[in-house]
């Protein structure tokens, strides 16, 4: 047993997803040293299958900074269709608020950052262990055994968890600091990767009285689904040709069909909203994930994670130039702003495009739902209202 | 006791409220015959303080028909006011749509269409008792004791149920042949008619902590506000005080101050949303609230059972000049279309708007409602899709 090491920097972070590597390198490109410390390993940080949209701001960020496969692998949709029993109704992003999102899945994501932080020489530490935060109120600490087995130090000036939904960080601060909003949903998402060519040029949202499904596309031969499902469903109880069968039902109709393949992965997804308030307890901010879960209707989750990021670089980057508090001391009502407008436009799409089975006026809902979709659908200024939320309330 | 007369007429009409007697003006502008039966006097249903807002389309509706003191008597709203927390948000309906609405309450639409069927020789049966209906899949027949207490059987073509959200002709339906969609509410609305002045030129929907407020106009010196109640509130328990202290607390703000007088009236309203399906029954027809309710957030009572009106007359007016059933063949879907559309908006309106004292994820209902709020109201496209369809879904 080696004896334990130690480092200081101005920034630890916890955790490296794509908000804690976009931190890290946002911050080294403005000068300001961070240590990443992260549980995972590269590999099944760079395997686990997520969110494939990114908001035109979520672009301009990665972008901006240099990190630019997107625009060569990633592709731009200018729009999106919502399926309503079978009627495709097509939502021109593009057209109604001039701003398109991209079809880029969050693993890309983190392979084009950890390989920038590691080109450009960053601290990443993966497949740590044991990790603790203390001393949040003062010059935090982060101790922890990194992947050989070295313990590990790590003295900081500011600390970040973006350590995820299950944040170690969060629950370091004390009860009587911090509020919890939790909402519960009566299902679940089904998702599916297949080997199958592309059903359609951008993501159908499909209502129908079966309930909800997403056609989503990750490359020219590989495919995402999902629909809605019980909380308590097993996915290895589900045959393909059971899984086609209610894809089917909910998507197919007026001369359209899904193209069809092997399925290689399933997965059930449970639907949470979750929000910690405030961001930030003395030193420690907190980021992404660690502060916020939507359900993932709104395609919002990593998106509001890098804005929380694009928030906090600039905040602590003021502070370390000129020590001004000003902008860490409103970083968490700054960012609280967007993410309850997500929260509720996460809600918001989820009830207006799936069914809910337990509901006792279960047939009010879904003629109320009904009507919804027809009077957003019908009108542009719907259309549009939903387009702006979609791609991200840009000026917002 | 004298001898049931009899009569003959192409449409009976139960119930003479705004539905009734615009359905009966029309059928008499277009050479149709009708006989209109209501159980209530003249002079209570025309002191009946309900619904005071028109939109465009129900305006159209009466001016068309010459029925046009709505146009001198009446107050054009060019938009309304949301407030939320004490600051205020204009929603500039005509500046976003080229739509406006018109201040004219329910009992001066009453008042007028009396007048005129009364001036027109119309046959308006008003305090009549023990009515029944029957024959709805022949030729309907009405009986009933008219006001000096002689019985009556009318025979008519068609009958067409305008008598409310008591509907009697509406439980004549087989149960099998209809369905009934719910929703109650866990709130209700307070009203008070108040000697004031305008407290502003436009309503005001207000959010707060405290829970939902409306200001509406009457006249130059009465006022008709309202705020979110319990549904077991009595009004005899309430102080003025106690009254004008919740106003103030969900309305004033920022230099804004209501202008407060003497309460001359007090009233607990409940909310609920009904739809009977399907409008028709053999030879049958609902219309207005006999067919649905709405919450009165959204201001659509008056306005859907107007538009029932104008499809229904259009319908009947075909048969009876062609002999075509087409159109009063697909009157209950084409009527129900916006009645879902109506159902939906004044659903929304009304969890926009309200506080939900009793709901266990009260906390993140509230920050996600404001999220809403904020989202809708920073953007034009979300205050346009509200004044479009607040205004009436002109040309949907």
């Amino acid at each position: 047993m080696t004896e334990r090491k130690t480092h200081k920097t101005q920034v630890a972070i916890m955790g490296a997803g794509p908000a804690g590597l976009m931190l890290s390198h946002l911050l080294y490109r403005a000068g300001i040293d961070s240590t990443v410390v992260e549980i995972r390993s590269r590999e099944a940080i760079s395997h686990t299958v997520r969110a494939g949209i990114l908001e035109a701001g979520s672009v301009d960020l990665l972008v901006g900074s240099g990190v630019d496969n997107v625009l060569r692998k990633g592709h731009e949709h200018e729009g999106t269709e919502f399926r309503v029993n079978g009627e495709g109704h097509r939502i021109d992003f593009k057209g109604l608020t001039g701003q398109s999102v991209w079809l880029y899945p969050q693993n890309d994501v983190f392979d084009d950052l950890a390989a920038q932080r590691e080109a450009d020489g960053g601290d990443v530490r993966y497949s740590c262990s044991e990790t603790q935060v203390s001393d949040l109120l003062g010059r935090p600490k982060v101790q922890f055994k990194d992947a050989e087995g070295q313990e590990w130090e790590i003295e900081a000036e500011m600390l970040v968890g973006a350590d995820g939904s299950r944040s170690h960080c969060r629950v370091q601060i004390p009860e009587a600091e911090r509020t919890w909003y939790f909402n519960e949903y009566p299902f679940a998402w089904f998702g599916i990767l297949t080997e199958a060519p592309r059903s359609a040029p951008e993501l159908i949202y499909a209502n129908s009285a079966h309930g909800f499904a997403l056609i989503s596309q990750r490359t020219d031969t590989m495919q995402r689904m999902y629909f809605q499902c019980d909380p308590k469903t097993n996915p290895a109880d589900w045959t393909e040709e059971q899984i086609w069968e209610q894809l089917r039902l909910r998507v197919n109709g007026n001369g359209f069909e899904l193209k069809e393949g092997p399925v290689i992965d399933k997965v059930v997804l449970p639907f949470r909203s979750f929000v910690h308030t405030p961001m930030r307890y003395g030193n420690l901010f907190l980021a992404g994930d660690a502060a916020h879960t939507v359900p993932p209707t709104g395609a919002k989750g990593l998106n509001l994670a890098l804005h929380d990021v694009r928030l906090l670089f600039e905040s602590l980057d003021s502070y370390f130039k000129t020590g001004s508090s000003a902008l860490i001391d409103t970083y968490s009502e700054r960012a609280l702003d967007r993410v309850w407008k997500a929260q509720y436009f996460s809600y918001w799409m989820t009830t207006l495009l799936h069914t809910v089975p337990t509901e006792e006026n279960h047939a009010f809902f879904r003629s109320r739902q009904l009507g919804e979709l027809r009077s957003l659908l019908e009108s542009e200024h719907g259309r549009a209202y939903i387009a702006e939320c979609y791609t991200g309330w840009q000026g917002k």
